[in-house]
């Protein structure tokens, strides 16, 4: 098996940096938008079957270093009984706004009620036995509970923020349990074959510092501790994070994850301790032509020369409407400029 | 006339934190829905009445140090001859697509193509006369190529950044125009009477710290080298920029405006060099009970004792939903909590 994406999450030497794609199984690959017109969002990630099929679809055309789980990142909201729609992105029938509807949250058996996560997570075990590892992921509690609370997507995150601002004890008492369901299903995906997951830390952005050093980076280092000791890396994704990247360094994740908006060197600077980067062309990148491209992809590498290790990414999930030859132009371009 | 807020911006004693509200003039209060319903958005900027009557409509309100001119952030693009539409966000017609697009823009005469702005500012500095300073504004050079390349809003700034990426040239020759156009606009807006102007890097905050430093600061930097010696203070409003502060730090302006994503005296700190600062309450506090909303107005404020010179303000614009009587709280808790 090709195991330099996680000899690089581990620090360890490789012949050349791994790379994969946040978003590398989406929609701007003609073959995954074919099954999704068949089939529908939703059996894109309940099915099994599919499932694997859509993961593997970049592989077939890529020479990528790893694969990450499809699914959805309100798997857990299902789990505990929330109904989420999608139209197009993801509405919650009920969303939480008090704290009676905390109270309702109780415990969940995360492989009971989602079997088709781990159903999912093993047959690509199988599949993938002699290529690549395969990654699972969950969102952070406070990310969750920004879905959970907003009920969907947000501009103004006003009903979170009220919450939070308005009712911390609550907001606490939320956290306090998707914790505990978000520690479960990680570690379910891990004992169900997932060789690395990545927690996405992809609205703990919109807290000021103070906000989130006591509402979400607490939680997001239980979830990180529980998931330690039991052989897979785990990536903490901090997305537009450069004002408290200080406090995502004590996360205690193995590998930090983070956007664009710095280079590599300098959020390793602001991380304080050494870490192992994820990260982080800008997926507008992709846009540009080729030679642009190639020039951007190097001033990743180079910024990248003194990490105890690099796992190459975009600094956030690739856009639907990114040019298919981009991506070969990136992955071929990764290869050569950083083969040791 | 109450000065508190001019004193402030230049570093002068005053006897509490001078208080103003980003878009204080807006759909929050019942009085502009109304006005609003009744004549269009449009109108309220494009006739001077109405846009003068806007303006005071806070202030009839609240006590508050300072008035902002009601106003358009893309007028500028329409004195360019864009015709822009409300759908209820701004639209173009016609977005700059290409290096031709970018070529048709010529010379403007900002105070013949758009003069209601200049009518609306000399009527308002004779009905303040005796109350409080009027502040112009404008968005920067940056903040304007998003608008005019997207087309309107935007959530992946797909368009503007395959410009920056694909043909940096493009880029910066269009960067180039929009400065001219802006430092002529802010010019005129303080020759007719603005006593202060604010310059809005809304959207600065996408670009990577590499593409900030090449593409979005020093363009604002000349604008506010342009406007610098007619005695207006320049305000600088930084908004997701944590990880270019330092950046900011050398804009040339006399006060940097900076969202809610640090306290006050760690923003002073990465800005490098001392700064009078505004803001930098998150405006979601306002949704919170009045003893939230003193508590966290106390945070502020505690932040901001080390500065040369603070202006209360929120981190961002207010929202649509704020209840008024949060903005009330709000007034009292600053007024009270900062006296001398």
């Amino acid at each position: 098996m090709n195991d330099r994406f996680l000899r690089a999450c581990r620090g360890q030497a490789v012949d050349r940096t791994p790379l994969w794609i946040m978003r590398q199984a989406g929609r701007y690959l003609p073959e995954y938008r074919e099954l999704r017109e068949r089939h529908g969002f939703a059996a894109l990630y309940r099915e099994p079957e599919l499932a694997a099929r859509v993961t593997l679809q970049p592989l077939d055309r890529f020479d990528l270093d790893a694969a990450i789980l499809f699914s959805d990142i309100l798997v857990p909201a299902e789990a505990m009984g929330f109904r989420v729609r999608f139209d197009p992105g993801p509405v919650l029938d009920a969303p939480v706004r008090s704290a009676a509807d905390v109270d309702r949250i109780g415990d969940v058996d995360v492989e009971a009620e989602v079997p088709y996560v781990f159903d999912a997570i093993r047959l690509l075990r199988r599949e993938l036995a002699t290529r690549v590892p395969l990654i699972g992921f969950a969102a952070s509690p406070f990310t969750l509970a920004v879905y959970l609370v907003e009920g969907g997507g947000s501009r103004r995150f006003e009903h979170v923020k009220a919450l939070l601002f308005g009712e911390p004890e609550t907001a606490h008492r939320l956290l306090d349990r998707l914790t505990e369901v978000t520690a479960r299903y990680l570690e379910a995906q891990i004992r169900a074959g997932a060789q690395a997951v990545q927690l996405f830390d992809s609205w703990g952005g919109i807290l000021g510092r103070n906000e989130y050093r006591e509402l979400a980076l607490p939680y997001a280092r239980r979830v990180l501790e529980r998931i330690s000791g039991l052989g897979a890396p785990r990536i903490f994704f901090a997305l537009d994070l450069a004002h408290a990247l200080t406090d995502v360094g004590e996360s205690g994740a193995d590998v930090i994850g983070v956007d664009w908006r710095l280079p590599l060197d300098e959020a390793a600077q602001r991380l304080g301790r050494p870490h192992v980067l994820q990260g982080n062309l800008d997926p507008c990148v992709l846009y540009a032509p080729p030679e642009r491209i190639r020039e951007h992809v190097g001033r990743v590498l180079d910024s990248a020369r003194a990490l105890p290790g690099h796992v190459f990414n975009l600094g956030h999930g690739i856009h639907p409407d990114t040019p298919v030859a981009s991506v070969e132009v990136l992955v071929e371009a990764v290869a050569s400029a950083s083969r040791r």
